[in-house]
């Protein structure tokens, strides 16, 4: 009987790693040409899945041609020379790329990822408020929602903004909407197409292929240890300055009140000057009292506030949200509220009910723990070895990574590959930086949310061996 | 006791409702300074409504300074003069607009609009299978979704599209996101900014504004009765042309083949020529047989589809689709994947369920005979009319809609201004018109799908009034 390990699943979903473990043992001929798969029933049952999810994993089979399905027989794996002729019209090089081509490389510690601390999102009570949420508004989650968002919903972020970043907005100045990414596209529609955009460097490389996909002009601005460097941005001619001053991706610091104050002046020197404040991961500092948000002392009503759910919740919520200075606002109103609000009624109410209960403060304190655990654990390991003798920690209450700069005659690209070779990946602030990066070499960007408890010391050995 | 005829409440939900009638109440002064409102349990009970309506509605009149709240006592009406120190600080005209002042004039018959048809969509069954997938998929349900969304729902998308629409395309060239809205503006960053959109001409206006959003060129082409004019297509200089061949807005024909093979011909004969097939609303057209969709006829993989779900099931799911043609999932691949999936994983299960099970199919089954049964009330009446003899219907079956050209010397103004006075909202092809209107005067839209079936003959006897 067919099984698989589960837990070697790692960011898969069910269906996609059973059927990428199926497909790899009739590519490596542990499953024969027309050899049976068992029914779907029977895999579910020996497997501890749910049917669908085999049923999902034979659909996606059977689309792509390794098996085929037989009526009132089942399922049957189809000869590799036999598959040309299966399955749907290919559709080129890149779509008809399957999932397991697309997957990424297994590592045995993954240092560059964040990603499964979603594990720790309480699901079973997220469970029960949607069951309350269809019960409480029945029909009304299928009318039309207000372009900014359900109210209940503006009016939980209003609170949470005023409780945790110390924001007075009032809830008609926060747009809720599918992402950031989508919320962004709206925000360079209302900043129009004709503005110079600054990003951090190092910085957020998405945001590049963002505002290059949307053919803005942008220019990359140096940081120093406080941010991004008030001179550098007047001499780029930029008119809007995308930054993180409650986080800085990837370093982590925190912008010092000083340096918030000279980005605010700059933004008043001219008309049409913004800050976009852009907040991600800032939930999870490790010290005790969170800085207030940059919009907070934001007298002129040039800075615009955005953030998303989809960190501090689980990636597949698609909700983020922008806080609007009263004058953009009202050109909001005028240019782009045509636009139908882009996140469904239900997942609406259910988060402003999830909100209300403080069960997303809750969650917050549980993953702050989540990751102070995490990195003690790994930091116990880094103290014992002997590459802490040789590297520095920097920013280490930044909550969800810190840096560590080294000190070895190695490349950034040597260490890499070093890593890789020892299963491990790794990333360099130098991956971040744009133009010349001297100075940034040798510094490792460290994540430890995916590392498991039971892999930490070996990763550790791994890592002090690349710098023997 | 406080209490409102929730029947009154049109498009608005309980709590929206509920609120602008005790604002009114408040302003109109029927609720006194200092008096004190029901407790929420109270007028929850008596309104046989639930206590999170009314606290929303409470919420919302506190936060706007109507009432106050005292502790463990109440709420209590605040006098006019002592509102303007209440609620959080005001965010200028538009942003501090209330619900109350952006609500919709009240009409006798709207002609206009067909959203209430969401009221026959089964929402026991959609609930059902919510929860359903809740306990199915379980913790699975928080993952990182693909980028075009999940498997099993593109899956569904392609055989709904093989039966209904005669296409016959590969899960992986449909692309999931968060409404059509949303999708042209991936599918702009897609075809690239220099090109220039051709619009058809009447058409739908809200499209204008998207493209002109985004700062794109665009063209209006007229239309004939076949659809947008290919000599005119040709000088227009378009290489985008964006056309609803299934079932025109506002005039609901369907494209003939031969003029279906003409754009075709005309994208062929340059690089880079792509026709955006608009299917939206296609689905309730009466005759019998659906016309199979234009992409259908595509050799030459110039024609990119989309739809939404919004229209088929209710206003407040964001889910629609594209179809893109091998060359561009390249590129899409290449260019725009890395954004992530706007839809949340919830909703994608949910909707794959639903049409797995024949649910989808049913429902537009079911609203294509709720239009058919609201088109025969109105034409009972119409036919009994003395406005019989001096009209033309237009487009008959095109389902949710149909044309009726009058015999009058009123201008288009002229018309709506008497409709208006006798309390129904009518619209005009002329209004979907650019540059000259000439021959297009005197042209009524007739939505049905929200007229009561008791006010049908009423409002029918007002139409013809306007034109005796």
């Amino acid at each position: 009987m067919l099984t698989y390990d589960l837990e070697q699943r790692g960011n898969k979903t069910l269906y996609e790693y059973l059927y990428e473990c199926i497909r790899s043992d009739i590519l490596n001929g542990r499953l024969r040409p027309n050899e049976k798969l068992p029914s779907k029933r029977t895999l579910a049952k020996n497997m501890d899945i749910s049917i669908k999810t085999v049923e999902n994993a034979y659909e996606q089979l059977l689309v792509e041609g390794y098996v085929r399905a037989e009526e009132k027989r089942g399922y049957f794996v189809n000869g590799v020379e036999g598959r040309e002729g299966f399955g749907k019209p290919s559709v080129g090089p890149a779509g008809g790329k399957t999932m397991a081509e697309q997957e990424k490389e297994e590592w045995f510690a993954d240092f560059t990822s964040n990603y499964k601390v979603y594990e720790k999102f309480p699901f079973s009570t997220w469970a029960k408020i949607m069951r309350e949420t269809l019960s409480y508004h029945d029909t009304e989650l299928l009318e039309m929602v207000p372009t900014q968002g359900i109210y209940p919903l503006r009016r939980e972020i209003a609170k949470h903004l005023y409780e945790f970043r110390g924001m007075e907005v009032s809830p008609q100045q926060i747009i809720v909407g599918a992402g950031t990414e989508y919320l962004y596209g709206r925000l360079i529609q209302l900043l129009g197409r004709d503005g110079i955009y600054a990003l951090e460097n190092p910085g957020y490389l998405k945001m590049t292929r963002l505002y290059k996909n949307h053919g803005l002009s942008y220019r990359y601005v140096d940081i120093d240890g406080q941010g991004i460097c008030p001179d550098a941005l007047r001499e780029s001619g930029a008119n809007v300055a995308h930054v993180s001053p409650g986080h800085h991706f990837p370093v982590g610091f925190v912008m010092p009140v000083t340096r918030r104050q000279e980005l605010l002046e700059w933004a008043g020197e001219e008309r049409g000057r913004y800050i976009i404040e852009d907040d991600y991961d800032s939930e999870f500092r490790l010290n005790a009292k969170p800085v207030p948000a940059m919009q907070t002392l934001d007298a002129e009503h040039r800075v615009i506030y955005l953030n998303t759910f989809a960190r501090t919740l689980f990636p597949s919520v698609r909700i983020g949200y922008m806080v609007l200075p009263p004058k953009l606002l009202e050109r909001y109103q005028e240019t782009v509220s045509f636009y139908s609000c882009s996140v469904s009624a239900f997942e609406q109410y259910t988060l402003a009910s999830f909100m209300e209960k403080g069960y997303f403060e809750r969650h917050i304190r549980r993953v702050k723990l989540y990751y102070k655990e995490k990195r003690d654990e790994l930091l116990g390991e880094l103290k014992q070895s002997s590459l802490w003798g040789k590297c520095r920690m920097i920013e280490e209450n930044a909550g969800t990574r810190f840096l560590l700069r080294v000190d070895t005659p190695l490349t950034d690209s040597q260490i890499k590959w070093c890593a890789g070779q020892r299963g491990l990946n790794l990333s360099c602030l130098s991956e971040y930086c744009r133009g010349q990066v001297d100075g940034m070499e040798g510094i490792l960007l460290i994540s430890y949310g995916d590392i498991p408890k039971e892999r930490m010391k070996e990763a550790v050995k791994r890592l002090t061996a690349i710098f023997e």
